[in-house]
């Protein structure tokens, strides 16, 4: 205890506002693999993957790169520690520029108090290879934790540690049912300062439900290669946020597609399809902006054919307010803040949990 | 407008949600000198520095550093070029893991629209110097511009670019009065995601009052020297947000000195004592949450105790709902995201604007 009290001290009292400084001594390192991994969207070889892409061998290169990036995925476990620490690899991969560090490449933990999740720490990458302290000073009592992995980056090796006398167990999966989210960088969270803050873990955490990222960076395209592996991902749900990557031309060509392949696998399962979000820079460039228009009256020209047609469970989500109307929603005018993604969350979340909850998708 | 618009196809089709990806050809630029430099609390040699240290040579190493830093430092000026891009040079130090690039190292811009600052565009930088577009498709009409520089790093040089006939020309500091902000790195604006989100930065946007960003990242701990300085800085106001770096018995020991010399030099000047934000760690290390707890306390005590001995025009700002209560405020633990910074500002505002008000401190 001594030593806890000596390093809280030392972060914030001797260097003021500064990060806890190392992993702690005498921690029992145990394997993530050993725990439970959530936020896939199907078995892996390699374990932190988000899709199998050896079984989708005509996925676009920079697709089949972008589904080892770890954005959604967390390991879940429940510990009496009093602090945890880890140990992880990630790749050489260039950092992005509109991304901290910690959200790129890093570690972000949340643990439940009172029937919530929490934020609890984050871990920050020093290189390939780091070792962090999440958090200390708790309670030894037993917690439900949630590590999220890098959202832009992909996990080579990670431990998670916790006191030379604590335990570690594998919890069961905090989050029921599986909705797919297949979109844009805003998906996968780029401009969050954190990993927790993507939105499709902000809805998870509200909702008890099980919000898969699937978020391509700038590569959503709706190519049928693609199409065929979204739509053979199981899932109560679909969600598809993939307008913002495709040429308004590519959106009339491709969406039909897309929505009919998934509707053919799961004759009953929601699809709901989301408009852009307006881009900040869009309103200076009179030229994106319109491109971004654009890109939305053909979605939703292509959602309202499908609807004539008679598709039923099909819906329609507009970008209004998404990143609210005073234009310090984003990072760099086309990613959300993390001011951004929390609108966004707010305002999706009524109008899926209406939907899902329609369809008896519940976290029950 | 041909080249103008395949950038924007470029950036926004091609290559999904990226920035635009380079200066434009054919810009006139402009040494940065030339226009108006804001947001500095005193003149200084090296004209980008926020304070003049070679007047104050005891000051901390540190400080001294920090003062190099450019929070809120911001050039005015208007053109009625189509497109506005930079070439700057920044130093060599280490990227800070809970900053963007863009925040870091990078540029803000923002152009008043129907009498509201409105963000434009950012530079990300790429090196010690870079280039970059920060906006372009605008039509040609007069801008009245602002550019804000790094918050955590120093520009050695800067030079703004514009269409090779337009016009760029100096403006007036936008912003009425001097309130100086002294404090931390949440001062600074350490978490935000570009320099435009520091708190002191949106409420001078938002009051078209002159916040000066004197935050000195993890250095704020109101030594008799920097006492001092921020003492002798011609304000009209001052706002005291420095609790985070000191240990409680530092706030015990040196808040009088620091309040007592600023009212020596400035019998009448609102002095606004602000507690520090309640940190997320604090909520799980409990040691950490102690030590807030107490320098809040502390903090507190002193100000009380000045009040009670008869000093005018002394306020106290509480920490309550600072970054609101549902602990996703942070990127860190430590320091807020923009989500924290856009509550904060939004707590703050109508605080601030009461006092400032009550002593004829408006933007007339």
């Amino acid at each position: 205890m001594i030593k806890l009290l000596k390093t809280s001290i030392c972060a914030v009292l001797l260097t003021g506002l500064c990060f806890p400084l190392m992993a702690q001594k005498n921690a029992t390192y145990v394997n993530a693999e050993s725990l439970t991994i959530i936020g896939k969207s199907m078995a892996t070889a390699n374990v932190y993957d988000r899709a199998d892409t050896s079984k989708y061998s005509t996925l676009p290169a920079r697709v089949k790169q972008l589904l080892t990036n770890t954005a959604g995925v967390a390991i879940s476990f429940t510990t009496n520690s009093t602090s945890i620490s880890a140990k992880w690899c990630v790749t050489m991969s260039k950092a992005y520029p509109n991304l901290t560090a910690i959200a790129n490449k890093g570690l972000d933990l949340y643990i439940k108090n009172n029937g919530k999740w929490q934020y609890a720490g984050i871990a920050k990458p020093t290189g390939v290879c780091s070792e962090g302290l999440l958090v200390d000073g708790m309670y030894n009592v037993e917690k439900e934790c949630l590590l999220y992995l890098p959202i832009y980056d992909a996990v080579r090796k990670l431990e998670i540690g916790v006191d030379a006398k604590a335990e570690i167990k594998a919890a069961s999966n905090p989050f029921k049912k599986r909705i797919l989210v297949y979109g844009s960088s805003i998906v996968q969270g780029s401009g969050a300062s954190r990993s927790g803050i993507a939105y499709p873990a902000q809805l998870s955490r509200l909702t008890g439900l099980n919000f898969i990222n699937l978020g391509l960076s700038g590569s959503a395209k709706m190519e049928p290669e693609v199409a065929d592996m979204v739509a053979a991902i199981d899932a109560d749900a679909y969600i598809l946020d993939c307008v913002p990557n495709s040429t308004p031309a590519q959106i009339t060509e491709r969406t039909g597609y897309l929505i009919n392949t998934i509707r053919k696998q799961h004759p009953d399962a929601p699809i709901m399809v989301m408009q852009s979000i307006v881009r900040e820079q869009g309103y200076w460039n009179k030229k994106t902006g319109a491109v971004v228009k654009n890109q939305n009256i053909n979605i939703q020209k292509e959602v309202m054919t499908l609807l004539e047609k008679g598709m039923k469970n099909l819906y329609f989500i507009t970008s209004e307010n998404l990143i609210g109307n005073d234009h310090e929603g984003s990072v760099d005018g086309v990613h959300p803040n993390d001011l951004g993604f929390y609108r966004m969350t707010q305002q999706l979340l009524p109008q899926f949990t209406d939907i899902l909850n329609k369809h008896g998708i519940t976290n029950k």
